[in-house]
């Protein structure tokens, strides 16, 4: 379904910005508490909180982040989960969002709705609170929902990209390489399991997988190191091995660089069991983590240097 | 200046996403703090608070908010005191932004250097940090920027739209309708005097005026009220006076309805003499309160009714 309609009377400009709020309150219900603390004053007021606050954006552009083949509802709810998979990978958890609308004067009123619908119900299932917002006009033909999510660690720590070392081991969780089968927006963020894994000393670093691990890793991997991966052990999706079949290319190679698969990349320090922890992991969660590779000064024999990939660049 | 280019040299894609968030972080310099309190991680950290939290997002969009006459560096400060006149109207202190992109393939490098100069000098007045952002590519001839700011509260209390009764008082700070002279980037946002306002007793709702306070004054109107204006009273910006001449409606009309003005409209409560508030506002700012109206059942005579004019009106 397209965001753009040709009949006026089914356009956003037919009902005017103070007509779209109103609409959008209702669809949003009760994911939208009232002002001050949700839409309707100059700010949002947010409780004070003890715990380390905080703060990711990423939006969702017409052309960019879905076409016309992804149903209304699942691009509102992959706004927000997009953001919701960046709070997991600091092992914290959702409190507060808001929204900015930069929309075509030919926006379709029902799409809208659609979009709407997808947010409010993926806040209500995450326990996060849509509290504000803005509506701009844009050019025809373009629609973007620039979201910023609010949040709170869990525990006394939130996992940054920044404590790994030589030696440690690298895992994921999930599989990868289904973004082109619908994965990109079909995707679950991995809220309880980041969660899980900040309260685990063995973690020592996390980040979450948007770009393609071939490209991600690199914020991860220590000064000096090479990320060292032995590819029978990259957990591919199904889609992955469609995508080889066309591509020639081998199914991990697919995995690891086609991004948007919002699954978890951990690094646990080096003294620490891989299969014990995942062990450990696999009493909590149905998901799989898997050992892939470790952060090493030379390659192992049979082992693959990310450095030789390349994931998804913008803006090329 | 424009924000784009037709020389490919010179446009963000000649550079790529990863070295263009290089030169962003360069262009902030000591206005965005390292990770994982700045750009850099999932997620960005803000320390707890015992304070109210306010949030309130703005955008500034090429075409809607800005053209190619006003300078990169005044597009980049105005993204941000867009949004600190939100924070000011609820008396509250700004803290962390983030920054979210959507730009064509041709935008300017050296624009955007501008852009960022600008938002990373206004930031530093301020004492807000740039801790995050995102970049996506955007259609062709397409530049928006979408800020969230973080802020609290001043004080024991933040000021809600919703405090009016009728018989309070109104009043506004500075000079009105100025917007089409330049003031719509030229404008201080009016942080100090929101948060002495909201440490005054008296000060029972307030407001920033962003479409022209005829329209933004209905948010203000208690149920059952009109907002009763005395014309002569309206503090007229001389570029008021310029419009007025060239359309031959009233200077007082374009005051009112003009937009971009980002001056606070605050209610006073009845019981207070507006002109003794006012007298203890000038021991504290050069800027002008004046008192404008009141909140009455029926109109008072000479006065004008603000139901009867119209302010900037998104999607129309």
């Amino acid at each position: 379904m397209t965001p753009f309609t040709s009949t006026r009377a089914k356009s956003v400009t037919a009902h005017g910005e103070l007509a779209l709020i109103a609409l959008i309150r209702r669809w949003l219900g009760n994911a939208s508490p009232r002002s001050p603390f949700g839409i309707g004053d100059d700010c949002a007021v947010i409780p004070p909180t003890k715990n380390q606050q905080l703060v990711t954006t990423d939006p969702v552009i017409h052309g960019q982040h879905f076409d016309d083949t992804v149903p209304p509802r699942a691009v509102g709810a992959k706004l927000l989960k997009r953001n919701l998979s960046d709070i997991a990978a600091m092992g914290g958890r959702p409190v507060a969002a808001v929204v900015s609308l930069a929309l075509a004067p030919n926006t379709s009123v029902m799409w809208l709705r659609g979009f709407y619908l997808g947010l409010a119900n993926c806040a209500r299932r995450h326990g996060v609170k849509i509290v504000g917002g803005d509506i701009t006009q844009g050019p025809r033909g373009f629609f973007g929902a620039f979201l910023t999510l609010h949040g709170e660690s869990t525990g006394q720590r939130v996992v940054t990209r920044t404590g790994a070392r030589v030696g440690d081991a690298i895992l994921v969780t999930g599989r990868l390489g289904g973004s082109r089968a619908g994965h990109h927006y079909k995707f679950t963020p991995r809220l309880a399991e980041g969660a899980w894994l900040a309260r685990q000393k063995d973690v020592v670093a996390m980040m979450d997988v948007s770009d393609g691990i071939a490209k991600d890793i690199r914020a991860l991997t220590p000064q000096g190191a090479i990320a060292s991966v032995w590819p029978p052990s990259i957990p591919v999706s199904a889609a992955a091995g469609t995508a080889s079949g066309q591509s020639r290319r081998p199914a991990w190679m697919h995995a690891l660089t086609d991004g948007e698969d919002y699954e978890l990349l951990v690094v646990i320090r080096a003294r620490t069991d891989p299969f014990e922890f995942t062990k450990r992991w696999s009493r909590h969660f149905a998901t799989s983590l898997q050992p892939i590779g470790r952060f090493t000064r030379r390659l192992s024999p049979g082992h693959v240097d990310w450095r030789s990939l390349q994931g998804y660049e913008h803006l090329r």
